[in-house]
């Protein structure tokens, strides 16, 4: 029976890897990196690099197309096939699995969770946490998500629909203004529309954007008008403190 | 000029300390550990201890009363002292300050920040973010936060008012409907009502009772009608994963 590790790595700085993270990796003769593209390279190997020696590992490349993931046949055979080559590599060994950030938080292994299960009902998942995004750009931009009783709402912003229809707007508004916080993840094909809808409800002060927080080419701007088209980016967010308590 | 670090040393398991965590906590001369109960011991203090050597350092605990904070003067005072004792152990050494999970997640530094600031205008605060607890119960779990355009609310039950109030109950069940993820934190004084509340609307059976995760009496209860009074803890939290979309 062997065990898959599902790791989170954080963000980007590699100083954020927990102990537990960095001692399975050590350990683990096989790891399964996901990458975003067929030709590209990972994040998350890149992230580990520095940490860990890597020459005697077998390292498996798992290509996850970066595309919305609603009822696409072709992405679930791409899953299967991919969960398909995990269990193949995992028959005589252990392996560990690398995710950006936190496994739990918008990481793409959850689409092989059950697949893996179901292809090899004695195979172990383990899922060790990481520091997730939202908490290291809290952190950069030295405001708390929460404090006390506050609420916080996360909205993928790369799901929403188009913001300027009135109706969607105002059932928008309604759920949002419950919250005290709300994190506005990956802004970069909505940036526009989300600084024009915070700017027309008096949010804009209360908002801050970053992106690719903890790597080298990191962005923190306080202010939303200083936010250039080259700042935008896949791995970016808006939070904004709707703070309803004072 | 002196740095204080404000450091997430994580939800419990010491392996799961940051690489920065324990460099810096290493490095640092002053330790400000924050406790519960004044005659009580420090959950932070605990979980660094088999880490890091602390002998040689000044362990500075801090009593933060866990108490409900709407505009409690005799609250404001206690840290406005607090914060003068951080200030007076940073005039000729840096610091470390640590919240259990991650700094920006609910933890009482925030109170401190400002006032710490305007006693010393020249004090640099540093945030280092840790893994935190939401993180490490959803991996405890074996399910996602979110996945894709899955929206996650964090509400902290200890904050709520009686859920039965009709009205109250209609005003929450609109907002929350409109989440795919609910995270109750802190669930230990509204337990029942939350229980009832998920059963009346049939998502009982997609709800997770989880408490101390991460430390040596953690509570992992997929069904919530076995949790048991003594269960119930303050770390505690109900994950519901009310999925819109399938």
């Amino acid at each position: 029976m062997s065990t898959l590790y599902v790791i989170g790595v954080g963000p980007g700085d590699p100083e954020l890897l927990t102990l537990k993270a960095v001692r399975l990796i050590r350990e683990m003769p096989v790891i399964f990196v996901p990458k975003g593209r067929e030709d590209g390279t990972s994040l998350a190997l890149s992230i580990i690099k520095s940490i860990v020696k890597l020459d005697r590992k077998k390292i498996i490349e798992l290509h996850f197309p970066m595309i919305k993931t609603a009822g696409t046949n072709a992405l679930s055979d791409k899953w299967s096939n991919l969960a398909q080559e995990m269990i193949q590599n995992l028959r005589d060994a252990d392996g560990a699995f690398l995710t950006l950030g936190d496994p739990c938080f918008y990481s793409t292994f959850f689409y092989l969770y059950d697949r893996l299960l179901r292809l090899s009902s004695s195979l172990r998942i383990e899922i060790i946490p990481g520091v997730s995004s939202i908490n290291a750009s809290a952190a950069r931009a030295g405001i708390p998500l929460g404090l006390a009783g506050d609420r916080i709402a996360i909205i993928p912003a790369n799901y929403i629909g188009k913001l300027m229809a009135e109706e969607t707007l105002d059932h928008e508004l309604q759920i949002w203004s419950a919250f005290d916080t709300i994190v506005f993840m990956k802004v970069d094909r909505n940036f526009y529309e989300i600084k024009k809808f915070l700017m027309d409800k008096g949010l804009i002060n209360r908002s801050i954007y970053l992106s690719r927080v903890g790597m080298r080419d990191e962005r923190v701007i306080h202010d939303l008008n200083k936010v250039k088209e080259q700042d935008l980016d896949y791995f970016s967010m808006v939070i904004v403190r709707n703070k309803r308590n004072g």
